[in-house]
């Protein structure tokens, strides 16, 4: 591909785009590419990454399996083990990831390009779905993303819909919405049913404060949203559900991937509708 | 209902059936009902168990997530808690299963009616989705279940395909096998693709041998085929494969339900499709 100069995050100097997961993984490990994700290897999966203390991880995986709707889980590495084996080949979890944040005790303690020097041998790393697989086969569908065509990160809510607790990890349920014209509503949950590894159909269609959502305009997380005349807002479970659980779970030590700054795995967007 | 003998197995006395999952709990949890629990509470899912203690248990979830096509989770109770809190209420792992087996380093010690004297408090209990639930689709949607016509088992195999291991947890897929006529294969698959949550679209279609099955009339597992003029064999991961590797892992203590002697949830089958 031609060279392009990345003026915000992206590459650091002029340098080509990768053209394939493996070749983005590549730049990322040798800090070449220390942009955000969006948009990267068009077709591929991104997954979000939480690393936890093996103390922890049997009740995350159980969260997780009592909760798959937001928390669909694409891999879970051995114990100590950062490498994967399921989502991308020749992967390592502590350098393919352009930045990182470490928590320590629930607190942002910093955000750094890898996680190498951080790494202990009771670590494991969860790989979640995320959104961007969906928001591609809608948008593949003709159905318009609004935050998208405005430039804007998806807005986040957290709901008054309790997650089924595991151990030390509780928490509410939080969504994304995305405004959906009326009549392309049920093309929406017919198109996201058939991606139940990232986050399958909307869990409310409608009415935000049946949900506890009393002011749409004003998201926890994210942006504001763009919502158009004969928009209906539609609200799927969101994968900042487990990453919130675990950072307000007073745990000593977690890494997860920085906002935006995602894994890039080996599965096309497509191949998550296969089940 | 009204009140029916049953001969083999099913109630001791003279009994009614039971009308509800709820109802049917409680009978086999007071020893009424000791039989077999096909075609029970029509329209409600069944589940298997499996009971480890707490010390396998993350490798064994683990195995579920690498796994989810044979390993269907319904839920995971707590640590040393025998109550489930998702898939039924008022239910006890201890008792509302009609007949359960135990097993110590691999080899089946007895069949008991309860197992409140073998349970510790470091046990938990998993259940699995189960293929009768799918099956009932695939029937409602005027599929034949040759092996149900015949009052027949399922005919299951071990493929030459491994499963993702996890610690201790390693061995070949088992599938299950059921012919399909020729005009109805694409159907057959449309239909189990929307039940991931009971081992989902089928891992193969057409040819045995590519699969490592040589001898079609030798099942491992349940009964031999019933195979028309024009039948196609379609092949489904079985939820007898996490069993079959959880007894071959040498874990000095399992507990399982016998064959055929079902737990009995309160989640509709049809609700099995919605995710």
């Amino acid at each position: 591909m031609e060279k392009e100069i990345i003026l915000q995050g992206g590459c650091m100097k002029t340098c080509d785009f990768p053209d394939s997961p493996s070749s983005a993984r590549l730049m990322m490990r040798n800090g070449v590419w220390q942009g955000i994700t969006t948009g990267l290897v068009a077709g591929y999966a991104q997954a979000n990454l939480v690393i936890l203390p093996k103390t922890f991880a049997y009740d995350f995986l159980l969260f997780a399996q009592r909760n798959p709707k937001p928390c669909p889980l694409l891999e879970v590495t051995d114990v100590g083990n950062p490498y994967l084996k399921m989502i991308a080949s020749n992967a390592d979890a502590r350098t393919d990831l352009p930045l990182y944040r470490i928590y320590r005790n629930g607190k942002l303690e910093s955000e750094v390009l890898n996680i190498t020097e951080y790494w202990q041998n009771d670590f494991v790393a969860f790989f979640l779905g995320c959104s961007f697989s969906f928001e591609w086969a809608l948008i593949e569908a003709g159905v318009p993303m609004r935050h998208i065509e405005a430039s804007r990160n998806v807005s986040m809510y957290t709901t008054n819909i309790q997650t089924n607790s595991a151990g030390v990890f509780k928490g509410p349920l939080v969504v994304s919405m995305r405004p959906i014209p009326y009549d392309m509503v049920t093309k929406a949950v017919n198109i996201t049913s058939r991606f139940p590894r990232v986050h399958g159909a909307p869990i409310h269609i409608g009415y935000p404060e049946q949900i506890g959502i009393t002011d749409i305009q004003h998201p926890e997380f994210g942006d504001p949203p763009v919502i158009k005349k004969n928009d209906v807002p539609v609200f799927w479970a969101c994968g900042v559900t487990p990453q919130a659980v675990a950072i307000t779970s007073n745990i000593e030590f977690i890494i997860t991937h920085a906002p935006g700054y995602m894994f890039i795995t080996d599965i096309k967007n497509v191949d998550l509708a296969i089940f």
